[in-house]
């Protein structure tokens, strides 16, 4: 099991939230998303290492930047 | 054919904005919505006069508010 935290970009408002939780959500081996809005905290557990790429790829998707 | 302006708070993104378009769009004899999100301006297009109550359930029911 493997769990990390990113910072998200951009978003506003739980409609966003939603948006990120689902696209990444989508990543093979992902068993978890929590988002903090207030400071763009977006904590992934997974049951495999993901690439800093695949997350990134995933947030671009849901309209929103990856912000390191 | 009747077109009034209204001040919807709470929109912070485009998925707010699709929110209050579709909920305002199901009003019986809704013919065009238009959302500005910078400044909260919703201009509504309708084929009948339409009462501030129906636009103001519409928008709670989206998650938001009339300004007045």
């Amino acid at each position: 099991m493997s769990e990390s935290t990113y910072i998200v970009t951009g978003m506003t408002c739980g409609h966003c939230v939603s948006s990120v939780t689902e696209e990444i959500g989508e990543i093979n081996g992902v068993q978890d998303v929590q988002v903090d809005l207030s400071t763009g905290n977006v904590t992934v557990t997974s049951d495999r290492e993901l690439t800093h790429e695949e997350i990134r790829s995933a947030v671009t998707e849901a309209g929103y930047q990856l912000a390191s």
